[in-house]
């Protein structure tokens, strides 16, 4: 474990099915071979904890993200890495988060919406494109896309592995984790 | 800053004015002085972030510990010093917290009731006993007490010092903390 190391947040924000949790996962994988300290919260991992109250209303998608940045701001300053993967649509609650954490790195899993819609993983897309389901975010609920993140990921056209790659070669050049021979630097020279 | 300090939850419960929040102020500042990374919980810190939407009705009270207990199981588990003080006072909701943190540490701060009412700091316990507040805990709703607590602190009849040595030696023998000279140290030999 690395004694003193900086806190620091990767905030994935994209579409449902953009990748933010597969990269969140891959990512937490590798931090953690690292010898990092490391918390990934997604909606799975705070909702028995945290926000199993919440819906999908701007207000409770609100409240979503105020908690766990609440949660990303303690754990920030006190060293610990942590990997946020949520949709976070609206941008002002997203740079609330930014004012509040430590190292705050907003990535952009930026997949199209037509990319999103075909994997379709859940199934979600196809209900909330037949009416279905309301309130789903690109379909008929908005989202306001970041206008200066650190980073920008097309998971449309980039492997699992380049997409953790740029996250992490970006973590090495502010000194935030350790530069170690990996199969993710490996990928990207 | 202590490199690889092994996590813990001291949890102070108690009726309001039993000296909870004074016991986890004089707690942070000699924990902080002494290198630890460490984070106080109470009411005011995490009411903005975390549970303001949240009264005192019995569900919303398990609420409260419960997004304050998953707070406190990952800073915990990543080696933060937590100091909680609430008045917790139902005893399934601390042992829910118990099973869930590192090294949870139950403080039960046991002044009577007659001691808090007379203190009455925030001028609640009149109007609770005059009728006008309800849901008061110890007067007009439940307080369950810790039945195996690590500690037990009588703030009627202890100084300030005296309370705050019996945590810092307790933490001390577990070895939770670094042993280093301290006024609280001498305040108990």
């Amino acid at each position: 474990m690395i004694a003193n190391q900086d806190g620091f947040v990767v905030w994935l924000t994209g579409l449902s099915g953009a990748g933010k949790t597969t990269i969140a996962q891959a990512l937490e994988a590798e931090l953690s071979r690292r010898g990092s300290r490391v918390e990934r919260l997604d909606g799975d991992t705070v909702r028995e904890g945290l926000t199993r109250d919440l819906g999908f209303s701007k207000e409770d998608r609100d409240k979503n993200i105020e908690r766990v940045g609440f949660v990303a701001k303690l754990l920030s300053r006190n060293g610990v890495a942590v990997l946020a993967a949520f949709i976070s649509p609206y941008r002002a609650a997203r740079d609330r988060v930014r004012a509040e954490t430590t190292n705050f790195i907003e990535v952009y899993v930026a997949a199209p919406l037509e990319t999103c819609a075909a994997r379709d993983i859940k199934g979600l897309y196809a209900k909330a494109l037949a009416g279905q389901i309301t309130g789903f975010t690109g379909v008929n609920d908005p989202y306001e896309p970041p206008l200066n993140p650190e980073l920008v990921l097309h998971t449309e056209r980039e492997t699992l592995d380049e997409s953790v790659s740029q996250i992490l070669r970006y973590l090495e050049d502010r000194l935030l984790i350790p530069q170690v021979e990996s199969k993710y630097v490996a990928a990207n020279q």
